[in-house]
């Protein structure tokens, strides 16, 4: 017991926001730690804390712990993306747009996430990003600052003060913008992004703009057509649609800020009500669930699979590693050295070990069915979001901790398996108390040498 | 006021038949005028007299209104298709049967509706088009002429009169045959459809049928097959399936035409009931819609933008021109611009304008999310029929006139996003008091000539 | 009506085992026999005695009939895969996993079920197959043999024994590990696959496992974290995952066996109650039935086809052939010769004729609207499971026999289509008085000489 609330390495809280679920706020994310279920009575506690914390903007406590350190890169590795994988998408001294490339064209072993995009959002603190519409489907978690967010759609308006930890879902052609109005902290906003007419294609469609900077849509018409449906003199939109602008993400003064930051705060879905911008969304089938992790140092959440669920992750603040097994680079290395023989005969039961370090701004793809173990440094605590595809019926299956799978198996089928007795077997998979959530390796050292 | 019952350019009748809605009728015609909502008091009443000459057969009256000429034809534009890039099925003296080629052949910016095939079948007068089954779903669309469809399904025939504008589902394995029972006028059928076993491959099967012309998928069997299926001689079977026939639309007499038109008038769902062919179809979700336009001289509809569907519409009569802003070709010719140079930052808010004339029989795909104008001829009435595809939770955003989307900005958004006072800007965006439909920049001179 | 109770060739009973439909047992199979309509009383009673048959293991009594021999095999034929055409994934002294490349490999055609493979399993008696899960769903049936089969899922095992025709769901990541509890027969299942990651791709994990043959996915993570995540020291963890296995398929012994067999026999959904393993895929919408068919000697299915679906059948048992009528060959290798010539107006109403013998353990591929025949050689009966991808609202439409299609055409129709007088091709399509089930060729020579 003592080791138990010593160890207790970090937490886990899982805001299942499903396209669809309109389930909202605190009450959610507490539900979710009892659906978690295997979370053990004195980590609900917690995580109710961190619930409580979290979404009232509270920064966490540090602890300092060693952590491990010297991790390999994977070789060989599709699942992780990090800064010189993203595609800028506009820069400008006032923050940037930077969006990830088409999975599938990393490798063709993420053709089934291959109509999902991943972008990421930057703004200087006291700016303005420009009005503007997608062909896709989006969701949005705000990673870091604080910022407003305008949303048009069906002929209304909705502004949302939005901070770090929010979720908020944009349908496709709704017209949003947003600004950052903290004086100090950039604004960070992650976007899962799902296009709507060209398979994992999108582009920003800008109704304010001018000649270029960006250009306004108006702009691409003619002018006669422009004055017939403006019912305005050709100089007068020559005035408006003529000039350059200076950007997408712009200054602007204390003044507007003030204006268009008097809204609700904590008004956004789902912490606090419903998203105006979900309700049509809302009526069709979940297609994505989102989770937030937070790790306390030098903690560790798995070894765990998703049944059905691919995960899209990004590590939002703090430091770490994560380790995968993963059959299908196994077979595909090994179809590579086979075309010289003739075995065709070993292709099932093998895996290659995935691993990297885990740095802010990394992206990680966690496709179903695959065992992965995600380990915090132990000098800092690692925040992880995660989008989930698929996450229709998904089930998170333990491979080690309490009911673990391997507890589940019959004594014949543990010996048959493994090839040892039952109960030598048994006694390694009960060893472990905990769920889900271990103290790391690091930990692990200093926490035996405590005990 | 005077202005606005002068200019009354034409109006837009939207017939929204979603594969799934079983309304029907007239009454769904006029309730769509309602549910625009944005169509205001005297459009609306235009437009229920619309709804009723429309699907009563009568013409429109003309007015006379000189049309701006001279529209460029768009350079690199995926988007259009004229008579050329039709492939013909099959032609014979009394008609053919053209389709296009996949969409995703002609531009990878058209995958999104890849599976999706669109085809236009002509049928001269007193002419039958022989019995057959598509390995694909359908929506037809009357654009021309007066028949008759007989559809086997469930072991059950239904046979209906159908006219121009009439709109029919046909589910995939129905077998389905048509008479031209009119003196004069071809028979001309719109039809888009959906493949169900290879994706955006269809066939036709003809049961009915000889040695060839069409063959008879009969004697694709070996003979003592069809002998014990049949349980008819040899001889027998080879008089039936062994001689080689006429075509696919062939003439028929006026006593067989006489005979099979003998239904009941406007009994074609979803102008006058149900349609019998569309009650398992109507189970699935809804994927399509089905829109139908009628402009009048001289009008313009637009700038809109579908938030979600993907529209494929053909121009059943009239002429016109369109134009369109689309951001995929804008960076897809500066990406290849780019490939020199070292610049990745500039992708986001630019745009290529798209255009064309409208003739007869061109066919125009509109991605989610591109706004676009549809402007009629001055001296000819446009209609156009339009398939949606994706259309659950569609909506249509206006981009000028009324409520357009800019008018729902805040002032400060409107500063910052134009660079201009608010005030101007919204001048702008308020000169417009018609709603999606305004006279076009031929029409409008005039106009402004005699206001 | 001695002829319809001498010939009655054969009977064929189909059990719709929708993704998603929990009717279960002896009640459903009975109730597709009554849902099939179309197979006359005589009939009915027939396959009501072959269910109870069926699904109490017996035996079916053998009638001897000469059977027509030599069928041509088909050219240019991607619709059939024999033994050559699988990989073995896995094959040891005890068994072997045999698995169908990607069916798009085979076939551009073929792509409507790209996401689906199809794997044969192969255990001898007294033999264990190794807990593994998959990223993907599977239907399983049970061809030959007895056994029992584990899933662990939820934290929860279910164990059941299996016999032949018993049908079973495995929804992704599921834990599954299965015993051949037989003394003599090899257990032989049928598995079609639903990859839920990678479109097409599915790989095997093991937990149970060593260093190799299989691995452990266990031993692919650090041995650091290992020593975490389950609390044990490395020289233990070393002898759990560090040793060589005998394989993915062993031998077990009697002691084991038995053990692992004592659970209820019949308890398998959906002939003996509901699947566990099958919960909550009976929320997601039905994309697949499966049909089994039995065939008694001399026997012949169709001419019929489907309206929407396509079925992947594989050859459980006896011999026979099958043709069947396909546009899509013929028009590809029509499209090849045209390359030279300008021709592109004849593509409309041609078929290619596919046929080929059936063997124990070939996979048949049947896509919608394909007109298609089975027949059962005439000294054996022929036993066929198909799995139907697309079922939903499929129809099964009849092209010989009572209610055929054709009958169901106005004798304008009739006259026009085939160009010969009404009444003579009503005689022929009227002489059989049999539904879906005929005697074949070979049969029907003797049947005749009887008469």
């Amino acid at each position: 017991m003592m080791l138990r609330s010593k160890v207790l390495p970090f937490l886990f809280c899982l805001v299942v926001v499903a396209f669809g679920t309109k389930e909202s706020d605190l009450k959610q994310c507490k539900h979710q730690c009892k659906v978690l279920q295997q979370i053990e009575e004195y980590q609900r506690e917690k995580c109710y804390e961190i619930c409580e914390k979290l979404y009232h903007g509270e920064k966490q406590e540090k602890e300092e712990i060693n952590f491990y350190e010297g991790r390999e890169e994977g070789k060989n590795n599709p699942y992780v993306f990090n800064e010189e994988h993203f595609i800028t998408g506009i820069k400008t001294e006032h923050g940037r747009i930077r969006v990830l490339p088409k999975f599938s064209e990393r490798s063709k072993l993420l053709k089934g996430i291959e109509n999902y995009r991943f972008a990421i959002l930057e703004a200087n603190p006291k700016t303005f990003v420009v009005p503007n519409h997608w062909d896709a489907d989006a969701v949005l978690f705000v990673a870091q600052g604080r910022g407003t967010l305008s949303l048009v759609r069906k002929g209304k308006r909705n502004s949302f003060n939005i901070g770090r930890g929010d979720v908020i879902k944009v349908c496709a052609g709704t017209t949003a913008y947003l600004i950052n109005r903290d004086d100090n902290e950039k604004l960070l906003i992650a976007k899962l992004l799902r296009p709507v007419s060209t398979p994992g294609q999108f582009e920003h469609f800008f109704g304010p703009g001018g000649r270029e900077n960006p250009q306004s849509f108006y702009s691409a018409f003619s002018s006669d057509i422009l004055e017939a449906a403006l019912n305005t003199r050709k100089d007068r939109l020559q005035r408006l649609f003529g000039q350059p602008r200076e950007g997408v993400i712009i200054r602007a003064s204390e003044e507007q800020i003030r204006v268009m930051s008097q809204h609700e705060e904590g008004g956004i879905w789902p912490f606090g009500g419903e998203s105006k911008g979900s309700v049509n969304i809302y009526k069709q089938r979940p297609l994505q669930s989102n989770q937030y992790g937070q790790f306390y140092q030098g903690g560790m959440l798995g070894p765990i699979y998703s049944s059905r669920a691919t995960k899209i992750a990004v590590v939002v603040e703090g430091e770490g590693y994560f380790e995968m097994a993963c059959p299908h680079l196994a077979s595909e290395s090994e179809s590579g050295k086979r075309q010289g023989s003739k075995e065709t005969e070993t292709r099932i039961g093998r895996y290659q070990k995935v691993s990297s370090k885990l740095r802010r701004g990394m992206v990680l793809v966690i496709p179903a069915g695959h065992p992965f173990v995600a380990v915090a440094s132990t000098n800092q605590n690692l925040q992880i979001v995660g989008f989930n595809v698929n996450a229709r019926n998904n089930e998170i299956v333990p491979l080690a901790g309490r009911n673990n799978v391997m507890s589940q198996l019959e004594r014949e089928a543990l010996e048959l398996g493994f090839g040892l007795p039952a109960r030598e077997v048994e006694q390694i998979f009960q060893s472990q108390q905990e769920e889900f959530f271990f103290q790391g390796p690091g930990g692990r050292q200093s926490g035996r040498a405590a005990a």
